[in-house]
């Protein structure tokens, strides 16, 4: 049996390179994986692979995102160097790597939009890889409208990738997370959220074509599906978030 | 077959004249009550129960926790008449209402402790009704451990209803939630990090025999089981929000 992983991450040499001399790439999350050394180090990484027959892997970027690393006058830089790195270790190692997904500088949205064509209508990416927020924002936001044109238009698919940090607290008297809980169960939560909101916020409608492919089963919806069915049919789906207490549940 | 409904809310007339005149009793989840004719008219309650055979309740008060009515000056006095309520209810219609569960003033914690050992070890409550925010502050808090032994000691059961609201934002560039994920999603993914606390900061150690019911089947926990498991044995129990960077994962 041919075993494709499709959600492989790795930081191509000259963009492991770039994000290392940032402090968004060595501190928390990026801290982190400066540690694994499989995710930057090729020849570590086939070691690993060489324990499974005929596998292949699909490769995407690791965390943080390239916008948690450097602000808009540099990320189109950065994603660009990842995204041909990418491109270069599928075209080279086509018996390990079945294809890549690409990133962009999501703080940069009008670049970002370009470098989606560049990649996903002119080049050979197999999909986009976006996180489940853009430092703090929700893909839902208008700027980030015409990124989604362009993948509905390609037909390739956006896999979205849980980007919530320990700097999100989980009760509103804290400043952090504790324990873990922002990856363990913040995670899927925000997956989740961005998810609803992509819905509610008129994307999914207004491409019915784009296709959103999330991390861990689909996170929380299909294990919430009857309380997701019932709330939001007894709730109603108001897209204003100031007249939810009209509502006699 | 009898049925016991285990968590079913009920204002008793008293408590829900004084919530009445209270603005968290009365905006927000309080306002959505004040619309749930069933919730505060026993007639009404009794005409939908007589719909089912066999049927009995445990009650409980609904939303907004007694501290998000009032300070701590008059909580004492909010949850002892609710408690009362409650109590007479069970008292004067055992065929209806197989039990009660009690609320307690959180934003007092030394009242609190005093009122859970008046309803629980000399009253007739058959368990306390705790929510998993006490006005955004984590259940783990060490003012709140009396309440824990008292509840440990009683060897009834704590019932841990979920209490975010719309003003906790599910992304850090927003104020607020939107489209109701914050009770959807927000809800589960409260509890469970109220369990997760409780465990990880010393509670469930230190009480072994505390028990712990929980809203939705345990909200995400036996969904993301092996999460739980993988992701907690990799990246450790850490009991300061400081040092999560250190692991390399």
């Amino acid at each position: 049996m041919r075993t494709i992983d499709a959600f492989c991450h790795f930081f191509p040499p000259d963009f492991f390179r770039l994000m290392s001399e940032t402090a968004g790439g060595t501190r928390d999350v990026g801290k982190r994986m400066q540690g694994v050394r499989t995710i930057f180090d090729l020849d570590a990484r086939f070691r690993v692979m060489d324990q499974f027959e005929d596998y292949t892997e699909i490769l995407s970027l690791g965390l943080p995102p390239v916008e948690a690393m450097v602000g808009p006058d540099r990320t189109p830089e950065f994603a660009a160097v990842a995204n041909d790195g990418l491109a270069e270790l599928v075209s080279e190692h086509p018996d390990r790597f079945a294809g890549w997904v690409g990133a962009l500088p999501m703080n940069a949205p009008d670049a970002a939009a370009r470098e989606a064509e560049r990649i996903l209508i002119n080049g050979t990416a197999n999909g986009l890889q976006l996180h489940t927020n853009v430092n703090g924002a929700c893909l839902d936001e208008p700027r980030f409208l015409p990124i989604f044109e362009i993948a509905a238009k390609s037909g390739k698919p956006i896999l979205l990738h849980p980007a919530r940090g320990p700097d999100m607290p989980d009760f509103a008297a804290e400043k952090r997370s504790r324990y873990e809980i922002w990856t363990i169960f913040g995670w899927p939560y925000e997956t989740s959220a961005t998810m609803a909101r992509l819905v509610f916020s008129g994307v999914m409608t207004r491409f019915p074509e784009l296709k959103v492919l999330t991390h861990h089963l689909g996170a929380m919806i299909p294990f919430f599906d009857a309380r997701i069915d019932t709330g939001w049919a007894t709730l109603g789906s108001r897209t204003s978030d100031e007249d939810y207490s009209a509502v006699s549940a």
